[in-house]
């Protein structure tokens, strides 16, 4: 099932960059909830290409079709079906690319794969194939609103440019979608400088989920961490993930890296979170943190190697209006992968209560 | 299904750290495969405690008993049962911690989860959980190798040691199973220091995949990455995984992190390998690899500050023989998760096949 | 997954009779088959209310737009993304039974189920939802005549009246899609007498797949007749399903319905097929033989005893085009399901393959 | 995942008929039940070869060892892993066979799906498999009958005899569990026939399931109707099954099948229950009945015609203490799958509840 993910909350997934439409299927949406149609729009908004002044010139207006599930503003249980339709699109940015396989890029594993290959953008693998996911996410971020939980992301480095100190209060103002930090202008340049050079940067999203109980996640192998990791690395540019201290725990004594425990008010309580909020897979009730790092956009204009496949060497400059980062808009679809997975252990969890 | 990983090749576990048995199910294993049971042996050996002067000198079995799927040597195609049985134990290490939860470990979140729990040892989030893993791991391993695919892995920090220059030569010999480098003493030393000072250390484990055709994996959700990242992560101390170039290519520019290609010897090839050989979420045919962060073992003698399941303030030193890092140990079980995830790729990609 | 059917070979559906529109994704489709549109047409006509006279005068186009996954006419491996507008519909009629639940329909079990119920029409219990059936299975045929896999169904009772004696000889001629026998045109009347009744007829059907190679499905719980029986049932109105000699073989010795064999020009074959081309879960190279049982529509104009959703006694009489017979018309949806079935055992089979 | 059944409640098995062992893992059974380590014995011993003198003379013990996931006699919320060990086999009554194909067994499928079989008696097809469906069925059973859910199922027709009238008065009696009817002892008499010819017979086992509160099951594909359906079609002799007025119901006309409803007592009420309890998919609340047609047992004395694996044309006597009807046997087998199907829906609905 490549194209689905979820237990009991599933998106279903279809679509590619140049095809007729994207869209998916959101199945076990839970009856009876009202729906806020102005705060998709938003999330969508956050997501979309000419969002941000640092991303691409590009214009896409991703007006989401709901095609089933809600009646009256209400879900009834039904699957979602929903469809984004594509723009007309000028192909001829893509003749150069045709048999090319950019670096970086999934053009040439997709050949590998499959035999063939639809060689207008990215298809499959385009970036375009994350506004279903952002769709999703924000349906489940209004069902886990009402249970008090709320997800929340941030750019926490951009280009080499790290942001050293800082409160978390979202929602974070574009354009880079950072908190407030002494390094904020700086991250900023580093983006427009690597766009001035017809190159592009990658950086650092943190996400934070607050307000979810302990016990949501399961030992072994459907642990929440796990889950999370799967769906956050099957986010196309992503290529590492880390929970709480993460690869610092990797160089820190359990003395400083346990969390400790205190009754406070009457509540159990953790001195500190160095866990993220997951223990044995399981959510202790504190905040989950989550790091992700986002590799650089690899549709660069700069000349780079590459071979036709007819395999001949070549080289290729990849022209269109690509974003020098995909960090700002990414920050949102790591927060929609966020929501879905814990939307899915929330429902799991009620199956095995008494 | 959060006892079960895999979708053609699975594994299906159970068992408590201090029950009659653990054991599992693998379904999905081919039929007509020769099985090397001493390759098995050697397998579960690296994990078994007592097999490191690193780790705990508790020794343990772990004498695997296959019950079915296997006929005289040779894969049926059906389900391989198999267990473990646990030898008698001594329970009294427990008593005192029957009631207090226990810093870094699942205690609270599965008190919290199932509103019960097998006071005795870590029950099911105990790493004695992962002597399943391996002994699957190792039958996954022989049916990759058939296929020219080897899985390796070394602890490449420890302890905040990190391994500055080495070869990749695998068999990586005992007690730390880390390749031949000049920090190969001190990261030894962390380890015995930790142990002196009643504490434990945490570290890397780098892992390669050598020999994966280009092809396997899925677009979208199912990315191999994605699928790795989850089953890496859903070993117990791990907390965090990256691939290829992973959290440095956050601070890479495109132009530094794509991987330009150029023929060689009349072969599609790669100038450079940041990508840890899978892009757009399929392998590219280049070496994967990929680095988990494992935290320190949260069992140390060294008192902590807890609370009872009654709710009370209260100090925990945790006896019994613990490893002061169960980094070395869990080299095989990352491993073997690999070679599971590989497999089940592998197995899958033949779906698709015309 | 409740909307979703298939391991390999996956179709997920979305839809109400009288929302925007239904539609589906297939997901595991292999790459590089040639689509054949007006293959995919001519099913959809055989489904479509209007298409034959024994059934309603309602008139619906279902004009399926095919969103994604197929590339100048031929499969990419991408999911199938799929849409079926519905038209504008005059809701008058559903007026009547917005607060009533129709006897022999679902209105009474959604409700209770979700709390929450779509008034017009059957909602996601509508046989409409079976267009997306059709067209999925016109696909999956298409894949399995490439193997040389045949699926044909013909109506062989209806209203009681029963097929005596016939050849099978697809494909089957409308208005009741029926082999030749003497009894067709009493089959005929019996649906004709019953609208005029203001009633309505059950009937059978029966299902032959010719051409499925020996090898195909799993022992113990997905055994190809356990699959095939869920993917038939999950169709609205049946109620009972039987392979070979089914519910006679009750009353067989085992003599009798032993399928003996001799080897028949250099191969090996079976003297009867009383199995139904099935021996243990797994198929034997022989014809699959199923008989579905489907019952009479439960939307009659004739006046039925009910009550409100507020819990008050009434009458009903179910206004609106319905069929007097949905038999003819569910012919090729059974097709579907079977096609549905054996292509997901095809291609589950060559994940097991050496 | 070929082993397993169920999608919250599950059921993964493993083992062959002469291996060293059979068992299996069920997991998501919830937390904190009491276990009635009696009450299984019970069940186990209704399906135990000998346990009935219709059946084989031929003596196993059965006895089930529990491995994890029961703490003191309570669930933990951890997989149960259990196990039962095969007596020492003599295998010669198998040499006879071990070459040639037992018509009506599985003998020739397994050959040509996996080109290797494990000779000794039916392997993965053996009917002893169902040890554990009944095992993983009585706890099923324990969960229902908390929530006021009761199972029970009995022989209605064997041999071509049918029962005529009869109460449902469970527990139905040894040998034939079948309610008291005046047929009763030509139905016995059917067996001992049989036996006596060195034949055997089949017959119908009908399951009612008390209790079950409306609104469990999907719309859709995973109808409890669907989901019931697979799970009694994956038992090894069931060719046929139907629910409710079933295949009759293909002769009625809608006016007598539709069930009309009236407020009794201030609740809903069904006047008949032809829908045997289920509608669009979805439990009613009235009474669930099945009936599951059962073929005659294939192992019988008398001789047959068939081939060699070397295509060789033979005759074969199958030899050994078979029983001359599986049918009496097969009742508890029939209850298993349903419990183990309705406590799935019963966890599965727990997601979906606000």
């Amino acid at each position: 099932m490549s194209s689905s993910i979820g237990r009991i909350f599933t998106l279903t997934t279809f679509g590619e960059s140049h095809g007729d439409a994207i869209g998916g299927i959101i199945d076990g949406f839970p009856a009876g909830i009202a729906i806020d149609r102005e705060g998709i729009r938003a999330e969508m908004a956050r997501r979309r290409p000419g969002s941000t002044r640092l991303g691409t010139a590009r214009n896409e207006q991703d007006e989401v079709r709901i095609l089933s599930g809600i009646y009256e503003g209400v879900s009834t249980g039904a699957p979602i079906g929903f469809m984004i339709e594509n723009a007309s699109q000028i192909s001829s940015h893509y003749d150069d690319i045709a048999h090319k396989f950019r670096p970086g890029h999934a053009d040439y594993t997709f050949q590998m794969k499959y035999g063939i290959r639809d060689p207008r953008g990215g298809g499959r693998s385009s970036g375009r194939e994350t506004a279903c996911r952002v769709f999703a996410g924000a349906l489940a971020k209004q069902l886990l609103a009402r249970e008090g939980i709320a997800i929340s992301a941030a750019v926490t480095a951009v280009g080499g440019v790290k942001a050293s100190s800082y409160e978390w209060k979202p929602p974070f103002p574009a354009p880079l979608y950072a908190p407030i930090c002494p390094e904020l202008e700086a991250m900023i340049k580093a983006i427009e400088d690597a766009k001035a050079d017809s190159d592009s940067v990658g950086g650092i999203i943190e996400c934070h989920a607050d307000g979810v109980p302990a016990g949501l996640g399961d030992p072994v192998f459907d642990k929440l961490d796990a889950m999370l990791a799967r769906a956050i690395l099957s986010i196309g540019a992503v290529k590492g993930i880390e929970f709480g201290s993460g690869f610092e725990s990797a160089a820190m004594r359990g003395s400083e890296n346990n969390d400790q425990m205190r009754m406070k008010d009457g509540n159990p309580s953790f001195l500190t979170n160095n866990a993220g909020g997951i223990l044995g897979g399981i959510s202790t009730g504190e905040r989950i943190i989550l790091r992700a790092a986002v590799k650089p956009t690899p549709s660069i204009s700069k000349e780079q190697l590459t071979i036709t496949d007819a395999s001949e060497d070549t080289t290729i400059s990849v022209k269109g209006r690509h974003d020098p980062s995909i960090v700002p808009r990414a920050v949102v679809v790591v927060e929609a992968m966020t929501a879905l997975t814990i939307a899915d252990a929330l429902l799991a969890r009620r199956c095995y209560e008494r």
